[in-house]
This record gives C-alpha cells, structure tokens and sequence, in this order.
C-alpha cells in the first residue's frame, strides 16, 4: 500500500534478517560471566569463546565449511557445548545423535543427511564407530560406501587458543534464515526426518520464551536432560542469547538437582514428569529455596497427581507443550494459574498461535478435540531433503503436529494425546491420556499407559498398563470400577497389566508402540505381576 | 548456498515478518491484569482492548484507514495511551505531538505528515485549534487550505464498548514492516524530520531491551517522561508486548513518583537526570524499596555528581544511550557496572551494532572520538517523505547519528557530544560534555552548560552558563582554577555566567543553541547573578 510507503517509490522497510553473532556478544560483554557449569568445571563466556574458536578453527582446517552437516554424539556436556559452538561459528549444521540410538538408527540419519564427519567423546567412541560402519553398509558394505570421518574431542578443547579469527565469523553476523541443526524427530512416529531448525527459529524462541517465563540477568537454568533433544539444546542456546548462565548434568540424578537447587543458585530447570516425580520422592517433603522461580515441565503431560504433588509443595511448576519441530516450546502454563487450570499447557508464547482444526481443516469449537495446528516463527522451515513430508506437514505456514488437543472457553490448551494413538472402538474415539488421567487418580496408581487392543466386535478397546505405588493393592476389578465411575463404558479398559515401569524415551515420553508390543508378549493378568 | 537449502531447488527459509497483535494477545492471556495505572484509575487488558476496539471503530467510520498519518496531542495519559492503541488497531500511523511547541510547529509537522486528523484531550483543546489554523496557514492562509479535523477524547472511551471486529485487525496480526508512528526528532538539531519507526523497531526495542534489562512477568514500569517522546512511548508499548504494567503520571513530581515507589510496587522507572536529581533531593537520603530493580536514565548524560550520589544510596541506575531514530535504547551500562564505568553508556541491546567512525568512515581507535553509528532491527528505515536525509543519515544500514563518542578498551561506549555542539578552539576540538562534567565535579555547582563563543583569536572558544547549588558560592576565579587545575588550557571555559536553570526541552536534553542565544541577550558577568 503506497501510504506505508516512506515516500513514492521507496522500498519497503526492512525486516531484519541478521543479528551480531552470539557467542562473540556475549564474549564481549559477559567475558567473566559463568557461561556454563558443568559438574566439576565453570567455563566463562570468554573461555567458552576461545576454546569454541580454536576448535572451529581446526575443523576448518579439515575442511569443515558452512551449510555442511556435521554430526555430534557426545555424553560428556561440557564437550557437547563447545562442540555446538564451534559449529556455529563455522555455520556448519549440527546433528546431535541420541546417545541411545542402535548403530542402524544412527547410521540412517548420518546418511540421510549426508553428513562426512562425526564428532564424539570419549564415552561414545565406540558407537561412533559403529555407526561409521552403519552408513557404510548402508551404502552397500564394504570400504566402498559413504565415508564418515570420526573426531574425538577431549578435555584438551579447554586447554587450545584460537590463532586468529575464523574465516566464516568474520562478518560477526548470524543470518536468521542459516541452518542451526538438522533435529530427527524421535521415532515414536513412523520413519525418522531431520526437522531443520534455523538461527531464527532459536533466536525467535529464545526472546519470546523470556516474555513468557521471565528473564534475571543473574539466572542459572539447569538441564539435567539430554542436550541431544531439543528442550535441553534450546537451553544452551538461549543462555548464550541472554548472557546467562547453562548448569549442565550429564544425567540425572534427582539428589544431584535436588542439591544443584540448593547450593548452586539454580534459578530455572527443565525436566519431564518422571525426573520431578523423583526429585520429589527423594526430597521428603522439604521445599525447595525461593531463588528457584520456575520447574519448566515438558516432553509429556505431568499427571494431575503430580501437579497436585506440586502445588501442596509449591514448587513453581510451568507446564509447557512443545515439539522438536516447534524449536521446543510452543505454550506455556504460567506456575500461578497451575492449580486453576491442572492438566493445561496454558498459552502460546507471544509470536506463535496455536488452532485446534477438525479433520476437514475447519476450527474446532471451544472444547472440542481436534489437531493441535501451530505457526510462527520458531515452527522449522521443513524436513531435511523431503520436499513431501513437508508439505504434508507445514501447510500455508501452518505446521500439523499430530497431536490431539482442544482449547477451553479462556483459549487454554489441552494436550489429549498423540493422534496415532487414538484408540477408536466402535465408533467412538478413546484418547488414551483422558483414561491414564483417570487411572492415576487412584490412589494405589503410580503411573499408567493406555493403548488400543484389537478386538472382534469393536474393532479397537482400550487396554491399560498399569503401574503401583509401594503398597498399592489395587486389582483389575477395582480399578474397572473405579473407571466406570468416571468414565463412558466405552473408555474403559477391557485389560488391566501390572508392571514394573513404563516404557519412555530419553524425553520421558511414553513409547506407545512399545506398549502394544508388550499387549502380545507379556502374559494378560487381571492382578498385580509381582 | 545450495548446501544450506532444505532441498535443491528448495525457496530460502523464510524471514519471519509478522505477529500476533499485541493487545489483542494480552487481552486473552492476561484479561485481568493491570495494563495501565493511571493517576486514579486501573485499566485492565480486557478494559484496554475494549476500549481501543470501540474507538478505533468510531475512528474508522470517519474514514481513517490502514497507513494514513493521525496527530495525537493529549496531556492525560489514559486517553493517549488508548488513542494509540487504537490507531494501532487500525494500522493508521500514530503522529505525536510535543504539548509544549508552538502552534507553528505542530502546524509545520502536521503539514508535513500530510495529517487530516487531529486527536486531542479537553487540556490541548485550544493548541490543537491553533494548530490546524497554523496549517491552513502554511498552505496560504484562510480556508482554502488544507484541513485538519479535529476529535476530542474524552473519559467516555472509558465506557465504550467495541460492537464488533474491527475490520482492519481481522486477520489479527501485525506485519513488522508497517510503519507504527512518525515521530519528529527534536528542534535542538536543523529542521524537525519525521522518523518512521514500524512495529518491527518497536518488537525488537521490546524483546531486546528485556535481554538487556532483564523481565519479570509482575513488572510495573512507571512513566512519568512525556508519553510523546520516544521514550515514554516505547515503555507504553514494550508493556503490552511482555504483558506487564505501564504506570502512567501525567507530569514528573518528584513527591509523587517517590510516593509511586514506595507504595505502588514500582520495579523501573524512566526518568532523564534532572528529574532523578530532584527526586533524590526529596527523598532526603531515605533508601529506596528493593522492589525498585532498575531506574532508566535517558535523554542526557548523568553528571558524575549524580551518579555518585546514587552508588552511596543504593539506587539501580542503568545510565543509557538513545535516541528517536533508534526506538530509544540503543547501549545501557548494567547497574552493577555503574561505578566502574561511571559516565559510560554501556554495551548496545543484542541485536544491536554500535561503532565509532572517524570524518572519513573508517573505524576510530580505542578512546578516540568519533561519530557514533547504530546497526540494528530497532534503527529507523528512514524520515518520511525525505529521500535525501534518509540517504544521509543511514548508510549501507548504518544510522549515522551526529553524536560523538568513544569506546573504552573493553568496548564501553562513552557519549562525549553531539557533533554540531563541537567547539574548535585554535585547531584543537573540546567537547563541551568534558567541560561540564569537570564543572559538575565543584562541590558548589548543580549543573554546567558550555557553549561556543565567537574568538577573534581562537576562531571558537568554550563560555559556560553555570547554575549554583543552593547556597553554592564559588566565584569566576574560583572555578577557572578549579577548570585549569583538570583540564588542557584551551579546554578552560574564557567566560563564565551563572543562571537560575539551563535551558532543557522535554525530555531533559540541554538546549545549547538556546545557550547560544543567551551569550547574546543575557549581561555577561564574573559573579553570580541573584
């Protein structure tokens, strides 16, 4: 419209597409500002600086360059850290591997996204290896497939200076529309694909997150969760936006939090529901310090139990939805409204809007279930080399996530479940969370997993693992009843299982498929298996 | 770069280039929290959106539309505050007015900005009739000129309810390239221009400055600066963008905005020197409350006098650099550095570039001055309908600002002087800033002007106008040895008046070509004038 225009003929204002680099900034104006803790090590932001451009300097002497895929599988935090910087600074494209990962599951990513170099510690040198080996039997076995280079990084990173400026930094600028990493989604769905996660996407989560949780200059943010997800990476990476301070835990261990909470000034911490369920148990009841001003809760739904836990507790619990191809965070419970809206994700962060749309694309109505549909600027661009999946996936800038959710009158989200695990029996549709929810307000009910039995008259029924509390004695015929009061006949399970734990990712999130194949291999009981 | 592509053939990512709409976001995620505190009345988001909703309708069922400039000149700040959210709604382009200029200098930008509509409050009722006279005026007097309509606000905006959407908001977000105001950079330099500034600087501003200063989702932010400067503006706005509260005071009282303080849990404040000044002078060394987290010092440089006063009480100054062209806040110094770097600006916002340029472009060494130049996402993309100052001022991005300044070696920007006030005496440059801030050192003196002064030797020599402390008696010799004794000889001011107050526009910036003036009109003597 020429009236927006500043004078007749002049271009459009400018949307910015490229903001100072950020490791350089905060090098400069943070240089003795604790940039990471990890456990037995504090790395300045001008430490962190000088090892990340001296490693960055010799992977540009291999011939590392910018655009290029490169693949990180490390345990050791600290190594994992530098390692995403000196990337960075390249404008190289990270791969974090999943430490977990069989050697197939690695080698298919490494070869779908054409990477040449691996990067690994100590700790995964072996793995590494195998999976070198993986992608080249991918490619037909033998010394005559891809090649992938192996690089150990060692404690010596900390010791190494750079000796001049890295070439690809030198414009000190990074472009918003630049590949960070290449993120396979977790394989609780169908095949594996490299959500591509840009400058911007961080960049644009990072500052709208701190709308949404708050931001202290003096914050320490604690991730005792695997940086290799995208909750744990978004972490380090927007700590060294804010110039605050990343406290890293290989692994968890719920007395090591716990203590980092009270001795180490821990003023925010991401964990899934299972981690705070067990830093809980092992803090008998003693509250935590009021520095800790935020428990951000994400990768699953925390059962209401738990949030009930924390509410009589007060422990400032933020329960957040989000998704790798969301740059993690997507909305938001504010820790005030937890008890008033128990179960809700709460509200979208300030640049992304979140819909709920019927299978026809349509919107759904206040409180009806239907797709979670998210768009904004932390939404990937697509999936790595699949021109298909994303289009399928990200239509007219709207990314279907799969998932099921609805919005309540005040527009608060609710995540029901996973659409490919809606259970649909006789007609009706059964979404497993609504019936776990139930299961775990049982007082006997530690934890339970819901998933689709086949059956000859409805097609599909709903058949519940379950597991106990110490010294729940709850059996198949009173947890029945217990659900019947509370739920549609439909809804009920048809099946009750009683085991030891459930089976969950390295996020925490409930691996379903696991669950059905448990349905044919584990003996049916109708009581406790212990 | 075909490497950094989702897919060969694939379209770069995109630039994200459009938002939610701010208060329609806040008035679904924070309904009932305070947006505005005014003196005697709370406004809620829902209460705000409703209100700006209603006005915006009748606003455009009068004709105003998307991108058309509309004047707003209101001393009661709940009406401008509305006003501009809903010129916002409607996408119009907000042009504010300082209250305190002349009628042919509203007449002038009104012309300027091609404005047809002239909103204003029963207190600017008159100036705003002289204004629109002035107009017709300027385009060759009586009624056939151009028209300006005039539309008072008044409190019923209080009580108007919106009937409906408002048809420009439909698609409910905001396209950061849109320009949000023109805003006409003050008198003190040339001819008045019109800096555009669009939703975009204002975002970036917003999301940067939170970085900077830190967040915290019960922040209440007290504005008693004019709302129509860029300062007092940007707190209006960068508050519906967190969802925190603006508090609003009509005009600065030193006794109110303690009071405010104390009593309505104010955690920043944006006040420019003098006022901070005069606060402290009532306060009577009473130590401010701990909620009080940040006093934003803007306009002018503080006097190290002052500066010193708040480190001995405690307060959290963060001295900053800014100006109209850059939506305010381009560097702040952290509080925790206040002593250490007393009198410095700080380090530039994250997404912020500053440099420092000899007369030639090329970058100025360590503690050399020269002009300071500003990149970023918050720099205006130009003056309205000026082509040719557009080109001038910003430079293959770069906003060439006129002032002059250094940086330290740490990279601490320090604000020497804007570039038109240089004196060169002899060959040689004083800044008068230096001047003043050596004159502001005397335990008798309470604040320095220095200004040029015609030398049939020297070219220019440094004449300072000096106001007194109450009860201050140093004298012209006195000071010319206190002066000699810390500055170069050519630097020591050749003639010396005492005044009862300098001569300050409304956000506090001294007024040196009024000084210039009075070097003509006011008796030049040795001795205090009273």
């Amino acid at each position: 419209m020429a009236e927006r225009k500043l004078w007749p003929g002049a271009d459009a204002p400018p949307v910015w597409d490229a903001v100072p680099d950020w490791l350089s900034r905060r090098a400069d104006t943070h240089p003795d500002h604790d940039a990471l803790c990890l456990q037995g090590r504090r790395v300045t932001y001008r430490e962190l600086h000088r090892s990340a451009s001296a490693l960055a300097q010799r992977l540009q002497a291999v011939g590392v360059r910018a655009g290029e895929r490169v693949a990180l599988l490390a345990r050791d935090g600290g190594l994992f850290a530098v390692a995403v910087h000196a990337l960075m600074q390249l404008r190289a494209v990270l791969l974090p591997l999943n430490v977990r990962l069989a050697p197939p599951e690695m080698g298919f990513q490494l070869a779908d996204a054409g990477v040449r170099l691996l990067l690994h510690d100590e700790h995964t040198r072996e793995a590494a290896s195998l999976a070198a080996q993986a992608v080249r039997d991918l490619a037909g076995g033998g010394e005559g497939g891809e090649r992938v280079e192996l690089w150990e990084l060692t404690d010596a990173v900390w010791r190494n200076r750079a000796s001049g400026p890295v070439a690809a930094a030198d414009e000190n600028l990074v472009r918003l529309a630049d590949p960070l990493a290449v993120m396979y989604t977790s394989g609780t769905t169908g095949v594996p694909k490299g959500a591509v996660l840009t400058y911007g996407n961080f960049w644009w989560s990072a500052l709208t997150s701190a709308v949404q949780l708050g931001l202290d200059p003096s914050d320490r943010w604690l991730v005792p969760m695997p940086l290799f997800h995208v909750g744990g990476l978004s972490v380090l990476i927007r700590s060294v936006i804010y110039g605050t301070t990343a406290v890293v835990h290989d692994s968890f261990d719920a007395d090591a939090v716990n203590s980092a909470i009270d001795s180490d000034g821990i003023t925010l911490v991401s964990v899934v529901p299972t981690m705070l369920d067990r830093m809980l148990d092992r803090r008998g009841g003693r509250p935590y310090p009021a520095h800790l001003r935020c428990v951000l809760l994400g990768g699953a739904a925390a059962s209401r139990h738990l949030l009930e836990r924390c509410q009589a507790l007060g422990v400032p619990v933020a329960q957040s939805y989000g998704l790798t191809e969301a740059t993690s965070q997507v909305a938001t419970l504010q820790p005030r409204d937890g008890l008033r809206k128990l179960g809700s994700s709460g509200k979208p962060l300030p640049a992304t809007e979140v819909r709920i749309v019927r299978a026809d694309g349509s919107p759904a109505g206040v409180g009806e279930p239907g797709e979670i549909v998210v768009r904004g600027p932390t939404v990937t661009p697509g999936y790595w080399r699949r021109p298909e999946e994303t289009r399928n996936a990200i239509r007219n800038g709207w990314l279907h996530t799969g998932d099921i959710g609805c919005l309540d009158a005040e527009g608060y989200l609710y995540v029901l479940d996973r659409r490919r695990d809606l259970i649909v029996s006789g007609g009706e549709n059964v979404y497993p969370a609504e019936v776990e929810s139930v299961l775990c307000a049982h007082p006997s009910v530690e934890e339970a997993g819901v998933v689709a039995m086949d059956d000859p008259v409805w097609g599909q029924v709903p058949a519940a693992f379950v597991v106990l509390r110490p010294g729940g004695r709850a059996d198949e015929q009173e947890l029945r009843a217990f659900c019947r009061d509370r739920l549609a006949g439909y809804k009920v399970p048809k099946r009750f299982l009683f085991v030891e734990r459930l089976p969950r990712n390295a996020s925490g999130k409930l691996l379903r498929r696991k669950l059905s194949e448990w349905l044919h291999t584990q003996p049916i009981t109708g009581s406790p298996s212990t």
